[in-house]
């Protein structure tokens, strides 16, 4: 029918700083493994996780939450129960059916970019979200573990994003290279000067791992720390494969009571919730900032209808530009925007250069860390979740200046996949002999795509004796 | 922002053959007194029932089912409790954000007319379903006596549906000048030739009710036997309803707990379950018999997916054509279509000329009447459902005929408007005269729109000495 099928993953800007190795064989989903935009079978391994940290209150308290989306099955060693491009045609035409029938029944959807006011006015120009049709299976081991990680790197970004010298000193150099990231820089070091407290801290993440068939690990990819998309269609999409599979199950050989549950929007909810609680003011909103398009609004609808329904916190959507324009604060510093309290700030957008086109959009950045709303996140939780930062946890040592616990910190530097910065000229070396097996990151978030080296590579000899600089821009202007 | 709110009637094709009383003040919603197309407060009086009637197993009992659309709000007297027009207009805004967020999140969506593909793929081109934002207050008192009448007139119409000679007596002058009407009837001399029983009866009605302000009087605008629609997204618009007033309820002066629950589709599906357990094959499927291009196509889904979810029945979709030509008879009177037993044909289409552009339509029509499948409706049913059907019982002495309790009775003609045929030149004449008193009814099902006299006076006059087939044919080609 001519309509892609795919899971939501988060994508990232054509930018690098930092190396990641990975092995061709990894089961992950990789968009570039399926070139042809029809029909796909895959699985996102994503961990939604919710950090809320009030210092005020409950100085010891960590209200982490930790939800995951994905679809297990025991063991290690034992390969997908069926051979997914082998089920009969007549079958996959009819779970397609039902899946897209679902999908509208159930609020599965995202803006069709051919309608214009898609991304503008909601209820018009609807299209079913992309999902895959079936659950990859994947190791309930390495479910565990995952899930087990989010506390603890939740705790990690906490901690870290309290010691300012470290991340002032460990982006100094990126600072030089990267407009944006010293547009962040800027806004923190203000803090640090008027010496800004955040006293209620939240953190709403999403981890992304990849499984190493070789060496039988799970390796993490990223943490994002800002406008971790999809708690609330992934959720669904978990509902949909449950379903699917309550009817076609016995056919596919596949059981859905082996779909693990995925309470990512409701826990996302109760993060916020909660935060807005200990707020402590029952008029206040949550301001959802958001870009003046976005197809994917059914996603962050979710989340203001449960939090409506369920917790009667009503949200305010806002552009940057309008932050701006109708932003004020108050002398306590309060945050008003359209006449309205502001008891949480949601970040959907801001991650991105694009997001700031204007000095207003960066006004209003500043405006609202200055306030005393929750932001969510902060300017330091942002910066926590550059690569540069996960590459300086990764080098010996550093994760003991933030964790007491020995096994936690044993836990994650498990997942942890090498990082490379391109300074480092053996690795540079090693990477252009094989390609496949590292994958270039860019050092922050939002954008198109991941930048693969095994495609980089030739482009990567010409410019491999410039400046970091340099080379970001030659592949920005491709 | 350009989008039409409007409550989901039921309309019909601009043909007449019969003419309904009604007074220009009544308060039931008509969309020609809303020209533009814009915001609109209003409401559907419809009843959604069910019939189930099993004669083989339990010759007495009736399986009746009423489920209803509305709001009410107790006691005649009291007028609306608002001035809806006078609704501050941010709130407005806010609520139709809010309206359209639900729709889309709760799969109150229709196709997309602008979009080629949206009656034949699901989850492609989707846009919210026209809906009223808020309820219109009804009394409590006409909304309980609509409930009552539920059954009766379910009763009435399998009475009736087995008298097969009424229906062909009574039709006779409208066979002549209707080849619609003629081929339904033959079909029923067909079956009547061969002495075909229905033991398992099924009707899924929607009996559609207009308020009269002056007499305060509940007046029957018509009964829908065939392929009613909107049990799906009816209830959905309740729950959007309560879903508001919960929020804007207090600032509107409006309680949404006066909202009456809804259950329209669960009833449909209880019904449809019910029928297909006494037809007793566990893997024979339900026939939705669905046009080529469905916008509505969502409201059916839900049904389907109810049936499926809730009692492990499948739906198989199938138009006329496809039925012509896939579905056999076996020699035990056993439909199969695409290789499925059918226990249930379901009509979502039939109801007029255009589904049946050619003999093969005809065709599958014949072929399933003759079946052992449950038709929903059976061409007894559909026929009972015609305006002429419903002039004849409103004539004095006929109830008496199919119905024993006088009690009942007089609950039934208590609700009749007056119906005259276009034979009657007095009441032509008087109609000529006061066109605002009248409103021009169709023979039988789907379409467009009625025919209003007040607008249709002048052509009236100009072809009242004309046979009614001129008249007819007058009106269509304008």
């Amino acid at each position: 029918m001519g309509t892609s099928y795919s899971s939501c993953y988060h994508s990232t800007t054509l930018s690098t700083h930092s190396l990641l190795l990975s092995h061709p064989k990894a089961s992950a989903f990789h968009p570039s493994r399926f070139p042809n935009p029809s029909f796909k079978f895959h699985f996102t391994n994503q961990i939604h996780q919710t950090h809320l940290r009030i210092m005020s209150q409950k100085p010891s308290q960590v209200l982490g939450g930790k939800v995951e989306v994905g679809e297990t099955q025991e063991g290690v060693s034992k390969g997908p129960m069926i051979d997914f491009h082998g089920i009969d045609e007549g079958l996959v035409e009819k779970m397609v059916y039902d899946a897209l029938v679902w999908s509208s029944l159930h609020g599965l959807l995202v803006g069709d970019k051919s309608v214009q006011r898609s991304g503008k006015v909601p209820g018009v120009g609807m299209v079913h979200a992309p999902f895959a049709l079936l659950p990859m299976p994947f190791p309930e081991c390495h479910w565990k573990q995952a899930y087990e990680l989010a506390p603890i790197f939740n705790e990690l970004v906490d901690r870290v994003s309290l010691d300012a010298k470290f991340l002032q000193d460990s982006l100094s150099r990126t600072k030089k290279v990267d407009a944006f990231t010293c547009r962040l820089l800027d806004i923190h070091s203000k803090m640090l000067e008027i010496n800004k407290k955040e006293d209620i801290r939240l953190g709403l993440h999403r981890s992304d791992y990849m499984l190493d068939e070789e060496t039988k690990l799970l390796l993490q990819i990223e943490m994002n720390t800002i406008s971790a998309s999809f708690p609330g269609l992934g959720c669904l999409v978990s509902d949909l494969h449950r379903g699917l599979l309550n009817h076609y199950g016995e056919s596919l050989g596949l059981d859905s009571k082996r779909v693990p549950n995925n309470p990512a929007a409701t826990k996302f909810v109760e993060a916020l919730a909660k935060a807005w609680i200990e707020y402590n003011n029952p008029r206040a909103v949550i301001l959802l900032v958001v870009q003046p398009e976005e197809r994917n609004m059914y996603d962050q609808h979710w989340l203001s209808a449960l939090l409506k329904e369920g917790h009667n916190v009503s949200t305010l959507r806002r552009t940057l530009a309008e932050i701006d324009a109708e932003g004020k604060l108050q002398p306590d510093g309060t945050l008003v925007v359209g006449g309205q309290e502001v008891a949480i700030v949601y970040f959907r957008v801001g991650y991105a250069p694009i997001n700031y086109p204007s000095e207003s959009e960066w006004r209003a950045r500043l405006l609202m860390e200055q306030s005393s709303a929750i932001k969510c996140p902060s300017i330091s939780y942002h910066l926590v979740g550059t690569k540069k930062i996960q590459q300086e946890l990764a080098k010996p040592n550093v994760l003991e200046r933030f964790l007491d616990d020995k096994e936690d910190i044993a836990k994650l530097r498990k997942c942890f996949a090498g990082l490379w910065s391109l300074d480092d000229s053996d690795i540079v070396k090693k990477a252009i002999e094989s390609p496949g097996l590292f994958v270039m990151k860019p050092q922050r978030e939002g954008g198109v795509k991941w930048f693969k080296l095994c495609s980089a590579v030739v482009v990567m000899t010409s410019v491999i004796n410039e400046s970091l600089l340099h080379f970001r821009e030659q592949h920005l202007r491709q």
